[in-house]
């Protein structure tokens, strides 16, 4: 055990180096981990025709830990973390930044290093201009159920259920269930259930979760493990996924369309279907969830006694209990969208509730179509200061207020850098499938080769993998 | 499948050009082979820190195949081949071969190239003095359950349940069922059922099955599956491996002692108890066997209804049902020894039973102690002519012709050369472990981590694995 406690210490030491002008110590937040558990788990990974095929591991813990596309992983502890990639740029690729054309001049690599990531959800399709071939997480430690979604960092760390989209960050600290989309960010302290979307020169959203509503739900301080709703929400659910980590070929439990792609990682219960062009990712659940054609729930997802239409997107994470959701409703990270068997939440077409929304109201709940959602809602009230019609917001030209948010610069430009992000998602997933063209990730994911790794046993090196080289 | 496809029609070509000289080809052999069944299996490795970590693999299929020790594997076809590789030889060690003391000038690799396995099992401990440092495999074809035990070879055809043994072999076709000990051979057609153990200048034992009666018990010829009574043995109990390959974690069914190890691909069944220091290796069957101190059960062996005493051996493939052995038995590769369950088959102590016996008698049988045993036994008139007090042959320096068996040289050399070997496997086994030192294998493979590695599942490449290095 003596290598992988020299391991933990060094990315500790590494982490708060670069913490050091936020004052930032996180040492009592990780040495709540027990080592013991990180020995316990295979890691595993995919191989497919379709996925540019560079995995390389060395001196690391991957215990529990997923992964689809080309990487690279030293010195790193990566605990039940799901690393996709196949979203890679390659080499050859013109990447469009503003007016700027840039060559992609190698194929693109994730790159962790020197990192700690617990049950972090990591996918690739990265923006950072200045970083097109590394997609880099360095020095980095993230908690329990976070994201890191395209978002190279260096010298962070991200709380429990944060989510750093599409932000390239140095030296910050990300508060629990705070949603960054911010571009690039540096020696930042992110409170916790902060909202904030940014696209410097066209808009800035920011929304506040109140504190203490907040830690009802999720709660991570100094010395004890996370706490809250949300926590136990998954905590309950967590036995139901032993037995596909236990069984080395699985039985599909229902009829899948052969355009579509149950990952076998994933749990179904009761009576759920999948549609056409579906998309469902590893590690999600769905118990009496009805899929229409090319929905998509995405990894760590929870879809129960609930109906999607049609092309509706759950992003990583997002929770859907006792809800009936129109076609094309976007469902941010995180959410957790709770109706009640007698009083369902009912959400209309082209709805986008954005990243990190919590519906949790024990009457029920109607949200019109095409309506923009978010923040903390635990009463109709709530809902009038908490989301707006999008025609509404798209007239927005210089600023709004509404309850804890705060929104400036063009309304429109927001709404259609959401709407294309949720065409490019639905895309990439293979939603639009024809049977012939437009393949996407529902298509192509189909066959995937497993493959479980795990460290040395015992001796000095337990808890260590091998180094790994996998290549085409 | 293009590619596999590709790959099986080269190694065949390989081989037929090395043997063209013996006008041998082996086509009509392999073609009955379902390339489908060879993208069908995970193929898997162990890692602990005792063995050398070097694998390689490189386009190559490996379905249901295992590793342990270092490895390389080019353009090869492995189909639920074993490869162990717990006893190579370390840079810095000297190697007595005769007067000579040859250092080992680089840590000892498998290499496997340009070759098909098929549920061949391959061990290491090699003693070609010309190749220390590469223990390999070249243009070779091996058939259903054979071995090759530390035996080099190039440009060979190894048929089903035959056994090359500390031999290194050039061109050499080696018939069903045969067993060859003889150092150095080229060229050669050895017939179905030989048994030839040769030391250059001091003895020569040679034995040839009866064919008529031999194929009965196994039997291939061009253009069929191999067929016989050994096969369907073995095709009756494929069924109960099924679980040890389908389950991630299994569970241990019977108590093992902390000095012995039993392999978690290996069955137990009904009334099954492990001594101390015993090691049951990989896809051994163990139904109602009783397995005394020191026992090593090797791989893809079975014991059935049976008591082994302590320090027994029973070899890669040997089958024993129904008997009762003493202490120091020796059952040696592929024998087959079955009694009835009312009348048992009882060896004495310090038996020695050659390679490729087989004792299959309606009657009770009963071998005193410290005999020699050989070839086919089908009455107790048989074991007259195929068994002879240990004692008696040790005065044997000429000659000796009993049956279909004839010996030249020094009997006592032979015999001390056996009991040497013999030694030398319970001492590896770790069978003398004492608590504290003279650990073996049983000690040493108690933790062995299990990685299981998969083929690109479809595509051009379906059924080739990935490149693959796993480096410590």
């Amino acid at each position: 055990m003596k290598a992988i406690v020299t391991l933990f210490e060094r990315i500790l030491q590494r982490v708060n180096i670069n913490l050091r002008e936020l004052g930032f110590d996180a040492t009592p937040y990780i040495h709540i981990i027990p080592i013991g558990q990180m020995i316990k788990f295979y890691g595993f990974y995919g191989i497919t025709p379709h996925h540019p095929l560079n995995f390389k591991f060395k001196n690391s813990n991957l215990a529990g830990s997923y992964f689809l596309g080309r990487c690279q992983v030293n010195n790193a502890i990566l605990y039940k973390s799901d690393i996709r990639g196949d979203e890679l740029k390659k080499r050859g690729d013109i990447f469009q930044y503003n007016d700027y054309k840039i060559p992609v001049v190698d194929n693109e690599e994730i790159q962790v290093e020197d990192s700690l990531l617990i049950k972090t959800l990591v996918h690739n399709f990265s923006h950072d201009p200045e970083s097109l071939e590394r997609f880099f997480i360095k020095d980095t430690i993230s908690m329990n159920h976070s994201n890191i979604h395209g978002s190279p960092c260096e010298g962070c760390f991200i709380g429990a259920f944060a989510t750093a989209d599409l932000t390239t960050m140095h030296d910050c600290v990300i508060g629990n269930f705070a949603y960054i989309q911010a571009e690039e960010i540096s020696h930042l302290n992110i409170p916790h259930g902060t909202i904030w979307v940014r696209n410097p020169g066209k808009f800035n959203f920011y929304y506040q979760h109140p504190q203490e509503k907040l830690n009802e739900y999720v709660y991570f301080s100094a010395g004890s493990p996370p706490q809250g709703k949300l926590i136990d929400f998954v905590a309950d659910r967590k036995e139901a996924f032993q037995r596909v980590f236990d069984v080395v070929n699985i039985e599909q439990l229902i009829p899948v369309p052969s355009s579509a792609s149950l990952d076998r990682y994933s749990v179904t219960r009761g009576q759920t279907t999948i549609g056409e062009n579906v998309l469902v990712a590893q590690r999600a659940y769905l118990q009496n969830a009805s899929l229409g054609k090319g929905v998509n729930v995405q990894e760590n997802c929870f879809v129960i006694n609930s109906n999607l239409e049609g092309n509706d997107v759950a992003a990583h994470g997002a929770k859907i209990i006792e809800a009936d959701l129109g076609s094309m409703v976007f469902v941010g990270f995180n959410s957790f969208l709770r109706g009640r068997p007698d009083n369902r939440l009912t959400i209309g077409e082209n709805c986008i509730v954005m990243p990190h929304t919590i519906i949790d109201v024990n009457g029920a709940v109607n949200i019109p179509p095409d309506y923009l959602v978010w923040g903390l809602i635990q009463s109709e009230e709530d809902l009038e200061t908490h989301s707006i019609s999008i025609e509404e917001f798209t007239k927005v030209e210089t600023r709004l207020a509404m309850g804890n948010m705060f929104f400036e610069g063009n309304g429109a430009a927001f709404i259609e850098a959401f709407q294309d992000r949720i065409r490019h998602i639905l895309k990439a997933n293979g939603a639009f499938f024809n049977g012939a063209e437009k393949k996407g990730h529902a298509q192509k994911n189909q066959y995937i080769s497993f493959n479980t790794i795990q460290p040395y046993p015992e001796g000095n090196k337990k808890g260590i993998f091998p180094t790994i080289v996998i290549k085409p």
